[in-house]
């Protein structure tokens, strides 16, 4: 514990009296209520794995959720087995058949994918669900496995409650644009590099 | 659906074939199991949410999971309730009181950032427990409510097997270096600027 005199402790009261005011005032210019079209891009961790913290807030808070994976699904991933917890308040669909170079026949992941965005249809159709998680649907569209002006007219047309969120490397930028919220995970430093291996409940 | 000719086809599938070798490969190299320091930092959205959404993953895989939340906890967040669903698999201790500006009060800044800290180094030291969340950790220290130095010497003498998480914009250099995994969340879009205000499920 430090050791502090009054003159400091003054200091960070008005700091902080000030920085309390900027915060109450941008707080209190935000009156809108509606369902974001959420982003998590980029070469970093932590965009699938926000996701489904999304979705435990979600659940937190008595709403339901869906759940698409386009992409991932060859494994299991520790999520699964937790959710299952929540019983029929978490809907999960595994649609995709591994990475595309696991499979390597562009026939199978298209139609992999175009059966997983009839899945995506139905969830955000589905009044009782609060949240929808596309999972790796940025990869699907990069590889053109979806036409994106559908995939973003089908946004655009959702319900105004419904919050959706799309996982994955490389969003398109009319994906981007038509986003609520972006957020770009980037990678600063990573374990693999150490020649640390995927283990249990980091990696999956 | 397109229309893919054979070529496309063939092409598609050398493609893919070479991509998976290389990831084949790069799988093979890495060998080493460890528990991870994991930092989670940047402007933007998803570094809590991220960090229980590892805590689920964990959660999956049979491991108890330790949290301390350093500065929020003036208000009440879904994960809270969410996570309840699995009993004493999750130890949860909130010990901020809110966040610093909302204090203004340095002297109880310090103590519950040294009190919470407690609390950290107890669940670290807790052999059930496979991972450790310290959520908004980085606050704290770049308020200097704790010293840096020695934060950073439990981390690297904590067991081998244990994982850690720290979340919070600024994270300090020294840890940065110490981590194992370290994630910027980039803000590249926020709805907060068109008027959005924070929503259950989202923000909280």
């Amino acid at each position: 514990m430090k050791n502090i005199d009054e003159t400091a402790e003054e200091r960070h009261r008005a700091k902080m009296a000030n920085r309390k005011a900027v915060q109450d005032a941008e707080v209190a210019e935000k009156t809108l209520e509606k369902g974001l079209l959420i982003v998590h891009t980029g070469p970093g961790k932590g965009k699938s794995t926000a996701a489904f913290g999304l979705a435990l807030r979600m659940l937190g808070n008595n709403r339901r959720v869906g759940i698409v994976q386009f992409i991932k699904g060859a494994w299991s991933t520790g999520e699964q087995p937790a959710l299952a917890v929540f019983g029929d308040r978490v809907v999960w669909h595994t649609m995709g058949e591994g990475f595309t170079w696991e499979t390597q026949d562009l026939k199978r992941d298209i139609a992999a994918a175009n059966k997983a965005w009839e899945k995506a249809l139905e969830l955000m159709a589905d009044e009782t669900i609060g949240l929808v998680i596309l999972d790796e649907l940025n990869i699907a569209l990069r590889y053109d496995y979806l036409d994106l002006e559908k995939v973003v007219a089908a946004f655009q047309a959702r319900r105004p409650d419904l919050h959706v969120v799309v996982t994955g490397r490389n969003a398109k930028p009319a994906l981007i644009e038509a986003a609520d919220l972006v957020t770009e995970m980037s990678l600063v430093k990573h374990h693999f590099k150490a020649g640390v291996k995927a283990q249990a409940g980091i990696e999956f």
